[in-house]
């Protein structure tokens, strides 16, 4: 086995080594000894590819290689009993399922004469009870996804298989899909955990097996999308989609498409300047439509099932219509055009503000931008266009409330973008899941079409009726060998996959199964990594910036404390900390009035001082230090409250980890052990940073003291 | 000739092309157009660059190539009337001149018998009366400083050659030396005018034609050492003294050598591990000693005028003696014994302080570090030991007080160390000519021993007996074509050669100089480029950081404003800004105590918040923004004031140099123009971000309501 293969974090979640209890095991043997499926034979479809998964997990999980009967035919798999499984596939309905979903059904059927081997190995207690299970598609995607939950199943068990079972699955969203941030010279924008494992020095490694085993990672927690360059794109990137470069680009499809996951292309808007040699880009020029015509007929011929472009135009000095005199529509739909005759899409990404902002300019306000530029643009995009919006007005910070936009436009297609990396979440150093913020997103309710307008409604199109949505996440994951630097930060990517699938996923589910999965069922350093993970967001915010405040990060770096390191910026970034109080104003009544985005209910809400949600305070009003909250607490001690509160929390876990020292292999217990001490060190930097910050801005002392280096 | 030698800024101060008034070259050439000179005739030695610099200079000023006489002899040239010209000489006496130096004598002599071209070729009025000039050289590199001092005069002269003139000049310090801070990758440590002219990729380029022409440069303002690798000695670079790379840093030396200028190496002190397999470099280990032995040997060998090393040690993570609980002088001595027997230096750098300090901790103050660390090892250091001590207590900013630990050590060589290079003071696109600055440290009365102490006085050894001393400073040139980036910064390099060869020159004299060899003798051009460079200083000053507390900078940047982007950081760099007050109290009564590092007249006049001076007051002390200063202004309001005054000077530099655009030639009109927009964007920035930080802060209005951004 290759180093990578022995590292204990490169199989990630999924099953790295034999099961340590035997009894459970011996539980399941009956079921897994015998297996039959039937599935489209390519050796590369994603039917070959959930047996070679089925099979695999078996083998390392028990030990087990089943008798196997293969065949061509509509998607299942049955295990255990065969006249009991087909008995209960034949009552089982493949056409009522969705492509991508799934039944599982588990029973026990009297067996008519166990042999006496048999009576042994299933413990001999119940010798004539014969269980089985069986595994329906949708599609042969939809079987592969069926596996993943059985394999799933059998790992989480705490004893044999379930006597009775009969579940039906399917994701909630069409577009669960993944944005790689990556450049050919093998760097990662904003990537926390090495270089890339798609390029290096411009070359695409499309023959890695690092890529194929990146595809199982993603396919196993239900993602069925991929952009692999990085929506900046570069001079090198641009060449993508040139006939040269689209037999690599194919070759990544291929090994994707094996797991049911379409691929993307992020796509330089100057493109048809850059690569075909026109004076223009201007999207209602003809050459240039015939340019895009040409290129989407070039891209179909190479990659049949290719997913379509990905586009941040006119946004952070990338190019766009704009330079054209024409607006978002007329961009995306040129693209839109070309591409719809292969049945492609164009994710046009509404991350667009003015990044040269004079700071010294109130009246601006970055939080409004997506809303202002796209909101009056509905009905006028295609029908294959989909907008990405960020899940936050800004930008990924630790808090924010969600984007007015999303929801906001009945006649557009939307998707909701979130960052798995953890640009400003710590960077993967320190420990922050973020499955509970995002569920809070996705939980919100817009109120746009009346009560219930959750986000994860829209992103699913039950609000409206889009033909596409879904939600799209940054990914985290680089060539370390454990994917994403901090260990426990894979928990983000898992939470993230398995939330697109079921947003009713509570994190507290997705928690669990991850540390069970990663450290062993029933396991102590499950039961703590658990805790940890639920605990971590919560913690990570109350010693970074407060009340949703954001921005006080080193600019460009974005992980460590500089409390005015974005306050006299360019970006639209700022608290506005004076001696008498701090935060943006963004009312109606006095301020740049961007509460009015929201549906009224939400709009009344976050307009009233009274109302409004004590963690979202100054990111909607400006107020004095003296001010209360709904806590009770004035805000300048439930600054300074909190920053110790955050720090200490991390000292106590480093504390309980330390004593999970003979609980964890050793590899795993250092790893962790030194991200939680540079967690600490961190904390602490920004707990005296921010309080030392407000006490020389305000003069108001700690109520309890504690301000001793000031 | 190649793009380089057309390019105005390349030749920078030196004869670029003809002068544009004829009667001036007609008034000097019965002069120039006899020439007879005698020195070693060796091609590379500096008698026969002497020579070249002479005939090349006047080639290109006039046109002229002189009848030329060439002998071996003692260094002397002699102009015009031969006769009159050897009678000169011979009442001259080489001895009595320093080694460097050199004695210029101007005269006319009666001729006996003018012939009738000569007549014509004088203008005719004066045909009887015949001139000469006589430079007489302490050796042969005095005949070349001899040269450049004729080459100037004739620049600047506004009419015909001097009826009568004897001067005597010699070097006030024996070392005068650059410091590259060049790296082997081509890359420069803070350099802001390309990358490396003596390397690229790993590779010394000694064959570049570039590197002549830079000590050209610099023997041309007489200096005559040089460091050519950067202080922080990497890997690749601590390879420089081993036995394969000797050759070409060789090959460096007699390029510098053949311009007077001896060639010096930074090293690394781990060397003995990196580069010699030792264990340890445990200064008092007797292998060690015997690498270093062993190494100077190899050296010398290959390099037999080598200056000597250069030692970054114990200081920003660098290793140093500390490793094995030996102190400074034990880490100096053993490099010095290892060069003592072929006459090498070791120039020790007292950089040094703690670069992991907790901000938390008040009573700790880097501005102590050097004094604390050094002055009690003072009679510790070997005769051929000198310590380099930066200008300034903390690093280069843009104004501090001159260290205290300058002459505060009197049985240890010290010289000391100035920044060409804009690291904090606008990186050479804001213009800020230094001269002024390094004047005042040079003017500084330390009183150290009694008055006239001056620093001037104690590197040139003259208040204590210093072996060796001097001055050195890191150069601020790259690969750029105009060598310096902003071409005004080529004042600074020019400015701080004339300084360390005679530090009782003035600024005005030294910026008018540099005007006028640059922009023309007599140009509009020179004229405004003179006040706009003895201006740049205090406007800098003035938008920038206020009275001296410094570090308000973009950390690792250094250029543009961050309020307290080094306020909460490991470096020892704070202003404590709080609501009430601003700066460091480094006071014995109530702060660090660093005043009591100076000697008594000095510490007195510091401590003393009545007496200390304005433009220091914030290193000193921490005081109330009500506080008033000795201009009778508030600190607050001085510190909006100065802000807007500064900001509208560089805008007024701007409209006056618009006016100049007939008078320069386009290419250094239109890069000067770009420059300058570009400082005053910058000061606008500088003084809204400063002044609105300290509005904030402090509540009180600017009293001329100017701060309408807030």
């Amino acid at each position: 086995m290759s180093r990578l293969e022995t590292s204990r974090g490169y199989r990630a979640w999924l099953p790295a080594g034999r099961r340590t209890d035997e009894r459970v095991i011996e539980a399941w043997r009956p079921l897994l000894s015998r297996l039959s499926a039937r599935f489209d034979l390519r050796p590369e479809g994603p039917g070959a590819t959930a047996l070679r998964e089925l099979t695999g997990g078996l083998a390392a999980l028990a030990g087990i290689e089943p008798a196997l009967t293969i065949k061509a035919g509509a998607p299942a798999i049955a295990l255990g009993s065969p006249e009991a499984a087909q008995a209960a596939l034949a009552q089982m309905d493949a056409q009522a399922l969705a492509p991508e979903g799934f039944r599982l059904r588990f029973g026990t059927a009297n067996s008519r004469k166990a042999s006496p081997a048999e009576a042994e190995s299933s413990g001999g207690a119940d010798a004539a009870a014969e269980p089985y299970a069986v595994l329906l598609g949708g599609s042969d995607v939809g079987l592969l996804h069926a596996v993943f939950a059985f394999l799933r199943l059998f790992q989480l068990s705490e004893a044999g298989p379930p006597a009775e079972l009969d579940r039906t699955e399917a994701p909630r969203s069409a577009l669960r899909m993944i944005d790689q941030w990556d450049n050919m010279d093998g760097s990662v924008e904003r990537g926390y955990s090495g270089g890339s494992i798609f390029y290096r020095n411009g070359r695409v490694l499309s023959d890695s097996p690092r890529i194929a085993d990146y595809a199982r990672l993603l396919a196993s927690v239900g993602l069925n999308a991929i952009c692999v360059n990085n929506v900046n794109v570069h001079r090198e990137e641009t060449k993508l989609i040139a006939a040269d470069r689209l037999p690599d680009v194919a070759r990544l499809a291929q090994i994707f498409g094996g797991f049911g996951i379409r691929l993307f292309l992020s796509v330089n808007y100057a493109a048809p300047i850059e690569l075909g040699g026109l004076h223009t880009a201007d999207p209602l020029d003809e050459d240039v439509k015939a340019w895009w015509r040409r290129t989407a007929e070039e891209i179909y011929a190479a990659i049949p099932d290719f997913g379509g472009f990905v586009v941040k135009a006119d946004s952070e000095n990338r190019p766009g219509p704009f330079s054209y005199g024409r607006d978002h529509a007329d961009g995306a739909n040129l693209l839109a055009d070309a591409l719809a005759p292969f049945g492609g899409l164009v994710l046009w990404r509404c991350f667009v503000y003015d990044c040269h902002q004079d700071w010294r300019d109130r009246s601006t306000d970055r939080a409004r931008a997506a809303y202002d530029h796209f909101r009056p643009l509905d009905g006028r995009f295609r029908a294959n266009v989909v907008l990405q919006i960020k899940n936050g007005p800004m930008d990924f910070q630790t808090r924010e409330p969600v984007s007015p936009l999303f929801g906001a436009m009945p006649r557009t297609n939307q998707m909701m973008e979130f960052q798995i990396a953890q640009e400003y979440t710590g960077q993967q150093r320190d420990v922050c899941f973020l499955v509970p913020q995002w569920k809070q997103a996705l939980d919100f309710d817009t109120r746009l079409a009346g009560p219930g307008s959750t986000v994860s409604r829209i992103a699913a199109g039950e609000v409206h009726r889009f033909a596409y949505s879904g939600v799209v996440a940054v990914s985290n994951i680089g060539d370390d060998d454990n994917w994403t630097g901090h260990h426990l930060a894979q928990a983000n990517l898992y939470g993230f996959g398995r939330l697109a699938w079921n947003p009713e996923a509570s994190a507290e589910e997705i928690a669990a199964e991850w540390s069970a999965l990663t450290f062993g069922t029933g396991s102590a350093a499950a039961t703590f990594v658990r805790r940890l993970l639920l605990q971590s967001w919560p913690v990570y915010e109350s010693y970074t910036a407060p009340l949703a405040v954001g921005w006080m990060v080193q600019p460009h770096y974005h992980y460590a404390v500089d409390v005015d390191g974005y306050e006299y910026s360019k970006w639209g970034t700022y608290h506005f900390a004076d001696r008498n109080g701090v935060g943006v104003d963004r009312t109606l009544a006095t301020g740049t009035g961007y509460t009015g985005q929201y549906a009224p209910e939400n709009r009344d809400r976050y307009e009233s001082l009274a109302d409004c949600p004590d963690e979202l305070l100054l990111f909607f009003h400006h107020v004095p230090y003296t001010h209360r909250l709904q806590s009770g607490k004035t805000v300048i001690q439930h600054i300074y409250d909190s920053r110790f509160e955050g720090a200490a929390a991390v000292e106590a876990w480093i504390e309980e980890w330390r004593g999970l020292e003979n609980e964890v292999d050793a590899e795993r217990f250092a790893h962790i052990s030194d991200r939680l001490q540079g967690q600490a060190e961190n904390a602490r930097q920004w707990r005296d940073v921010v309080n030392t910050y407000f006490y020389r801005k305000s003069g108001i002392a700690d109520e309890q003291g504690r301000l001793i280096y000031d």
